[in-house]
């Protein structure tokens, strides 16, 4: 018979998961605090009750665990509903429910969303304390969208670079980020299904507005 | 009779733009080169042919001539055919032709394609030199689009918080920054004018998919 450590897969990933949270947790409250040089990867692993070698398992280096990790944010199992769900269609061609499912998994992925205010809190007083570190999260956010973008592809079994793959991606991750945003803010007392829904639906206002392309002037791009 | 420089608001307008954009992209030649500590306002002004007065005039600081002049990107009269072709529908009904209208006027603007690829890669310099300054840089473009939700909203006659005038400008800009890029990707040869409409087309695609509001979950934001 097996250890369960090694049969129960989901419980040693989300072991896994916990801790890089908290190495993350841990980098952006002594950046916040400190700057980055203020405080050492040995400080981290003190609060946090790992090792050195525990800490570089996890992030090649300090500033990657500031950024924190893609994967704690996209839970596997919620992802995988979504890529079968493109199963109603042939490879090649878009799915009908393409829309509906980014719309679901929105509103399954803000179930987290108590964890990603203190997130945000912690990033923004990062940001203060180190604004140069904007490149690194603007580029991982951009490597997220990216991968994002190859689960959309594999879904509806099309190029990643699909131009409805490619709006999928940005125009939902836009809209998602907006109606948080608005969540977030000050005042605020509507849910935030109640705001997704609103921007879908003024987004599909918007959208399906009868549009014919404008006539090409001449010598222009 | 008057002066010609006096009735002509058009020219000196024009005179005052190319001035403000002369200061700009000198501000940011040399922060790329030497930092934002590494010159001084009088050496900006000598470069441009300037006054230190005409500086100020223009801009209250060197941070501010570096980020530039928001209406140097949207030309006046652009923006007035644009808010004047809402007049099709009564005041508080979003016009049928907002897309269209939105889509015209972003190729419009794209004329002036050849002046923002530089602008684009001076930006870079700049933050490659003095990356804090993109927390100004995207606080500008917020501003931008926050005035941008103004003409909207006057066009269409509702508040500017209006999630259909929110959706347009925040998709709208985004799927025009996104076909910028693809435009100036080494290597892209087709008409920037060919990449945005694709976008706006998968856009229409997937926002003109069926959609139900997906059941609520208990007890859940």
């Amino acid at each position: 018979m097996e250890n369960s450590a090694n049969t129960d897969g989901g419980l040693r990933e989300r072991k896994r998961a916990a801790t890089r949270a908290a190495i993350t947790a841990i980098a952006r409250k002594l950046t916040a605090e400190r700057g980055l040089n203020g405080y050492t990867v040995d400080e981290v692993c003190s609060e946090a009750g790992i090792s050195r070698r525990t800490f570089f398992n996890y992030f090649p280096a300090k500033e990657d665990a500031i950024i924190g990790h893609a994967d704690d944010e996209l839970p596997h199992e919620v992802i995988d509903e979504f890529i079968a769900g493109g199963q109603s269609s042939p490879p090649g061609i878009i799915s009908p429910t393409l829309l509906q499912d980014l719309v679901t998994l929105s509103l399954k992925l803000s179930e987290n969303m108590a964890a990603s205010e203190e997130d945000t809190r912690q990033l923004i007083g990062v940001i203060k304390k180190e604004p140069q570190l904007i490149l690194r999260i603007i580029g991982a956010t951009e490597q997220r969208e990216a991968e994002f973008a190859k689960d959309v592809a594999l879904r509806e079994g099309v190029a990643p670079d699909h131009p409805v793959v490619q709006m999928a991606v940005v125009l939902l991750g836009n809209i998602a980020r907006r109606s948080s945003l608005a969540y977030f803010s000050e005042g605020n007392t509507r849910p935030y299904r109640e705001l997704l829904l609103e921007n879908i639906s003024a987004a599909r206002r918007l959208f399906s507005q009868e549009f014919q392309e404008p006539a090409p002037a001449e010598g222009r791009p």
